[in-house]
């Protein structure tokens, strides 16, 4: 594969004009849209928008006239399309964190009345879930096991009352297999929550189909919702009504604006939702929403997000063929090669986990090639991550990609001082 | 005192120029800055920088290169100016019931070791406030007792864990002396948790003076953060590194880039923090707290929020002693007379608990003096609500206020259908 070949890539591709949807700084391949989603070019007018006539003039009448109170739900109804949940089951609120806190408060306390005491999950899983489930567990009387990936089905037993995973692994790329292990926890009677953080906008996702109990996700990765968007939740139907929601502020009132003393949840989804929340924020995060929902007319028979995950998939692909071919015997592939164990990213470890990882990783951001780099321990490597959003990269951002991961091999640049040294946020 | 008597104090007014600072809808008198604040000239342009600059062309590397990671400190370093509080002691993160579940959460953390099972809470508290400390007591073994407020003191006793207030109350603007309640409280061994949303920019705070164990509070009401910003907590440094953070995010971690898989709390104030914040909120909210930071320079050496505490008594006065001069008969005030007593708001039922409340509120929204109204039960009266910010309030305002209330009243305006007419948020 060459750089013709991939300028044909390009040009045969149907989502190739959704790129002009973004607002991507000059020289810049963006290969961390996992981490931080680009700037939705109907963004900067939207916002301002907001800040001038909702805010600036509307002032606490667009409460009404901007009808600021349906936007959780308006959202979340868009984010239900990409993850497989119907209508009415998804509100967009608060952060990831918070949200993880509530389904797991929720799911230990339908727990509670059996003799079901451990929350398992994976050793690998994002730190932060892991930070909630381990004081939330200690808390309430649970105890957080954690074990390999390989392990999880066979741990499924009577003693387990919540399986708690991310879909697709922060660090390796690496998906599950939603509706087995959904399957499989059921039959074991253990409830199963899916952290969709680098799922939702990047695979197909299917909430109902795998018979999931409860999930959440963060908006500004994938969804493009801008830094710290608010996060989204779902739950079931079959728990919608019973879900305890132990942040239990107004805005999951059953009748909010009537001040009363006591408080009554509401039915359904808005119960997941407590104080009150960023309305600009809101309004970043539906314009990222509108950019993945712009792929769905070319998705077809197939489904939610077959467009974008087939060129996804061949984006990766190029870009696993380019790093072995032109990188031969430099990195190792950490991420599964099989297209249905991956989601939308691809990481690499130096081969014989040599050093390098990080300094690499810098080089290229330095050269406007933006991926990350996530150290290791004794367990795992350092890693190089590069994620791909097919909203707005094509195959030529793939090859010249790696054309700048040979340039900084070649010419030792990555072994310059400037390049070594750690930044404050990594 | 006639509308001539309101231009001169206008005239005389230090702080006349601070209104410079928003962009103020025309032919509006904003009496509502309780319920959200206005938006401050300098927001639409620092929000479209964030956007376009931090979030569009800095992508990932703003973490960095924008130092978004400091935000909540310092964000919360400025609040901290204006409730008493030092520097490192207070985070802008999350909304204000989520932060409530927080320092609840802590407080009732450290009364477990002892027999007292008693929160004890104004009955007329913020709802939202009584809505989180029900489930959170009940969850954890504690009984929530509402009493009224005059009953506090003589209620405080050993079986009394914590004492949780508002400052200052929303409906009837009453001001709890925050001091000599926090020092019965601690007689008595009682923890005290105070909201500080209707005080925050309002009224001069002293949490450190007045020996407060926990706060919180609301950026989108006096301070200006814009709709559903984020608020902010405080918590007295002997109880700071070991606060017990349920909400145990990848922000409050003590090293939160090395992505360990066990949470260790960071020390002080960061430990309040729980997942990623929205950048562009907090933006906003910066620019909400410079307003009133602006008037520091004029509170001379009678410390913090003296000068805008000086306007807003005499505004609030002016429109008392107006209303009651050109509307005899027709109005009860429901806000404490006494200074030292009440908030910056002023609250006013229908004399004889009459009709009429809702429909006189929206007749005078229509004529663009925008107030709210708050809705009585069997024990409290409808009520008007004003809220006086005198940031951007001046005393021609109050006098033309009250200016289209008498006219809505001797016209009968109010009893027109569109106005008793109920809207889906009030």
């Amino acid at each position: 594969m060459n750089l013709d070949d991939c300028r044909r890539l390009d040009a045969q591709d149907p989502l190739a004009a959704l790129r002009g949807q973004f607002l991507l700084p000059d020289g810049v391949i963006y290969l961390d849209g996992n981490s931080l989603g680009v700037l939705p070019r109907a963004a900067p007018s939207r916002i301002a928008e907001v800040v001038a006539k909702e805010w600036g003039e509307g002032l606490i009448r667009s409460w009404n006239t901007a009808q600021w109170f349906d936007l959780p739900q308006r959202l979340g109804d868009k984010v239900a399309r990409l993850i497989g949940a119907a209508p009415g089951e998804v509100v967009c609120t608060d952060s990831t964190s918070v949200n993880l806190y509530k389904v797991l408060f929720a799911a230990l306390s339908q727990a509670k009345a059996t003799s079901r005491r451990i929350v398992l999950s994976e050793r690998s899983n994002f730190p932060t879930d892991l930070y909630i489930a381990e004081s939330l567990c200690r808390e309430r009387g649970f105890t957080l096991k954690l074990i390999d990936a390989s392990e999880l089905p066979a741990a499924l037993n009577d003693a387990v009352a919540v399986l708690m995973l991310t879909h697709v692994n922060y660090r390796t790329g690496a998906m599950h297999d939603m509706k087995a292990l959904t399957a499989a926890a059921h039959a074991a009677g253990v409830l199963a929550v899916w952290d969709l953080a680098h799922s939702a906008g990047a695979v197909p996702v299917a909430l109902n189909d795998s018979d999931a109990d409860y999930a959440i996700g963060c908006g500004y990765k994938y969804l493009n919702g801008g830094p710290g968007s608010p996060a989204f939740v779902w739950v079931h139907a079959r728990h919608a009504d019973r879900f305890e929601q132990p942040l239990s502020g107004w805005w999951g009132h059953a009748a909010p604006f009537e001040f009363t003393p006591h408080y009554q949840p509401a039915s359904g989804v808005a119960r997941y939702l407590c104080g009150t929340q960023p309305i600009v924020a809101l309004a970043a995060l539906e314009c990222g929403l509108d950019t993945v929902l712009a792929a769905e007319p070319f998705d077809g028979a197939q489904g939610s997000m077959a467009a974008l995950r087939a060129k996804s998939l061949a984006l990766t692909d190029a870009f696993i063929a380019l790093v072995e071919a032109r990188c031969p015997g430099r990195f190792t592939l950490v991420t599964p090669r099989e297209h249905h164990l991956r989601g939308s990213q691809v990481c690499l470890a130096m081969s014989g986990n040599g050093p390098g990882a990080y300094a690499i990783v810098q080089a290229l951001i330095a050269r406007g090639v933006i991926g990350d780099f996530r150290a290791g321990d004794s367990q795992m490597p350092d890693i190089l991550r590069f994620g791909f959003t097919p909203l707005y990269l094509g195959f030529e951002d793939v090859w010249r990609a790696v054309e700048h991961l040979v340039q900084v091999l070649e010419t030792d640049e990555w072994k310059r001082p400037e390049f070594n040294q750690k930044l404050a946020v990594t």
